[in-house]
């Protein structure tokens, strides 16, 4: 049988409409449409396990780690003791495990728009949210994200937001526009921190800047990260918006012993050397975040390159 | 959202290890293997719902009945009066649906080795096997064909084998020897006729010559035939093996005479002509099923271009 | 070296947007623009040496004679003596070939827009137009079909149009409308008839339709041909319009007779059988045929499924 | 016409058996054989103009500078004042191109074993090695690496090893084995520092560690550094080899002085900061290379995951 030698069922995920990237399939565990999305969960042979939603990988058993641990640990670690943290997408329960393994964090919400992703994940994605939606911190809300910040009262230490590319028609493109970061502005506390995933550096970079750009206007500390995730083929980007700390000075040894402090043993990327080396954008790129000047607005959004 | 412009989801058929076909998929209905092989159902945008084992087309909803026709109704025509007829293979239940067309036949028998293909055919392919497996002169045994062969006493006028392509290490490839044609000579009735769907006559033709050759060496009326099947992006090859009748000596007029004296009222692409122009291969194809002479026997079994 | 193994230069043919075929490429041979086209010839596993214009396969080493000698055979048979005969496109010289197997044929005026595509033929197409450029009954000249048809005060017996899809923005389509054929009528002597490639019979159904109902519209004797060209990856359609003689009522004998007094000895594919066999179509396409009633016109051009 | 919608043209990068990237082809700008490999030199959409030997792509316009600086310029940083520099590989120039950034070079002897690729790089490559073959401090040696480094007696301070992945029966396995480097050590001043590509620390992360650890059984101080390559879907490892100094101790105040002191003010990717972070690998690399124990040997080489 051909099975393994010339497997016949292929994802590809388009990147531009002139490159993409074929993974082949080993196995096709769930397809099917949500009233949000597409969810397809396939077994692939070089990412393992992989999620993926209207046809973009959102996270494999093989790095989802890389993704999750980047997008939470450098906001975390930058706030000195955070206790309520509001988590806005990541329906398959990665960034709230990250998010838990801060003992002081006291409670944790977590919004999303789509509760069959979340029981799709707890039943074909154990691997990545073994406990975690089980722990009493953390309270799961399925709503759309945009308006549980424009009505809760809350205040929040952090924000991680974990959605989908800002695709046209897409669930989440209004949650990148200045009018939302403003809503979450004042849903933080004095020394609160937002992180959102800024897509990719490379294949759209424009919204990656405009993000940052976007952001820079509402906090008074913007930076800007970026990992590589073979997953996503592709460094991705990450910026982070602080009202009071900022990521980029902390120290290594200060690192260590918040990583001891909080007890926090499983870690399996992030350490305090990444830390650092995260902000570090080559030069074209950090050129581009200064000479950056759209405004992503609910009435302009930004997409991705189609 | 991006599934209709750029569908990521592609069904890739291997026809050799230089030429295959992209099918982009709609949506995925069923992917589980069962005890014998791997079984995906299948939509896509131009061959409808397919149904795919081991990475092999069988039927699509778009076309299977062009190869059903012309697997059946040259042999049961051929046949002055065929009451009982061995089927053996089909699953998805359109070769017994187009035996069963011919009201003279009394009993049909369809040898399966794989029960789940045969419910989930039920289960998703209504279209294709509807009213099928309720027709009481049918009777479904579920074992392998090969076994069924050599126990059976059961005399029959027509034998139709419609089982997957000789894969090493497949289910199928003893289905092709002279030793399996013999055993099955002997369970015809003195007018009996066998058919074979005999693969690509272009992709896989040494398959195609050698079943033609080993079938001739049994039977002593051999006739090949051929028709395009655009799911299988190929000519496809049929040999049928007669003890009595030709079926290259019926005419137009004779034909339309049996479809009236059976009333079949519900064809879609077997006509008398159609019946004329199948048997007409091209000249370089027939020249070299004279020069053939591999016999396939079960210690010398032939496998598919891998 | 993976070279072989796993090639790294894929040809795409597009049949549809969410179906093609994938060719493994071994060697690039020429990939150039022309004043009107892309031309590529390019070397594959399975079909061989492959002249591809604008990203379609019009020759392939390994069957281009299937297609050539079913556009030139079943017409140059049908008149009973042609004499002059117009081939419009045909630049890889295939067609000339055929034509000029007719020791009948005294003149062959062949009409192609693209001087370069002959010129590569010549230089790397060998083995397809090996004596045919130098034979002097043929007359080349470099013009647009259109615009010598409508200029020309010579008389053809025959005319054979071989010429790329109708593409919009392409260089072909006003060759395939009612305007452009009755100008071609009014050039063909008392006998004449008229041969047009008519693409696919699967994939672009509507065009081969469309064509064949506006010859009808043109020629009281109009029939469509098909055969399965395995570079085309589908069967493939012909119009042919004659003023008198029906190709369809040729008999075997007949034919078999006009081989031998035409002295053509080196058929690879086109026998008496394989005349009559072409015209049979599949019922359900038959049935379209009679029910077309679109008429391509200069002001309503038809074009491929993009 | 299609070209630009839907391209025929893919060049498709296979990273495993499994994964591959589909760089879809604006123009084929040459094609051929050489002596020892596969030349393709073509224009994608997304990477500019690349050149692909063997069906790997080796530099793209796109971020050729990328790869080149960080092979170059961390090692030549780290040596207080390179002289003499060899280059094996690097046959586009932009390896020589960066080391000849560095004003202290007095004389850089490239080597390269395939005349052919420098000679097409200067006609199709201007862009990429402009202005550096014609520098009078570069000498051009083609002949095998190895067998150079096997007779010279010239002293280096400065060997860089820019070979592609060491393939089966290609032609660069034996610049990658213990042998040879020990070899190479003995040509190097009591300073001297060696730099190679050590491929991708994704998909080939087994040849990265064997070659890391094959390098510290000869050069007393062995660092491994990282950084993406979108053109080669990964991040992508280097490895240093030294003698006496070690490139992770350097300062950013005192890599800037050295920019200015070097006068070298065409840095597109290479910083300070970028030096420091390239040294970074994610804890889960780290691990490995502590616990990896191969050792490449002419016996026993190592070869890329086929």
């Amino acid at each position: 049988m051909q099975s393994d030698e010339m497997p016949w069922r292929w994802f590809v995920e388009h990147q531009t409409p002139y490159t993409s990237i074929i993974h082949k399939v080993k196995r096709i565990i769930y397809s099917g449409k949500t009233e949000y999305q597409q969810v397809d969960i396939i077994e692939t042979y070089d990412l393992g396990i992989c999620l993926v939603l209207d046809g973009k990988v959102q996270s494999s058993t093989k790095d989802e780690w890389i993704y999750h641990e980047t997008l939470v640990h450098p906001t975390l670690f930058t706030h000195p003791k955070p206790k309520n943290v509001l988590i806005i997408g990541g329906g398959e329960g990665a960034t709230a495990r990250e998010v838990l393994k801060h003992k002081c964090v006291e409670k944790a919400i977590m919004i999303d728009i789509d509760k069959q992703v979340v029981e799709l994940s707890k039943k074909y994605l154990r691997e990545i949210c073994e406990n975690v939606f089980e722990d009493p911190r953390l309270e799961l809300i399925f709503t759309d994200g945009r308006k549980f910040v424009e009505k809760t009262s809350t205040t929040f230490d952090i924000a991680i937001i974990d959605v989908t590319d800002p695709l046209s028609g897409g669930p989440s493109y209004l949650l990148y526009t200045k009018e939302f970061y403003e809503k979450l502005y004042q849903r933080l506390s004095d020394d609160g921190i937002l992180a959102t995933q800024a897509t990719s550096t490379f294949y759209s970079i424009d919204c990656f800047l405009a993000i940052y750009n976007t952001l820079s206007k509402v906090f008074n500390i913007v930076k800007a990260a970026h990992v590589w995730i073979p997953s996503f083929a592709s460094t991705w980007g990450f910026v982070i918006g602080s009202k009071k700390y900022d990521p980029e000075e902390l120290e290594i040894e200060y690192l260590e012993e918040k990583i001891k402090e909080r007890k926090i043993t499983n870690l399996k990327f992030y350490t305090p050397k990444i830390h650092k080396s995260v902000f570090v954008l080559p030069p074209h790129i950090e050129r581009r975040l200064k000479e950056e000047n759209r405004i992503i607005r609910d009435e302009q959004p930004i997409f991705m390159p189609a």
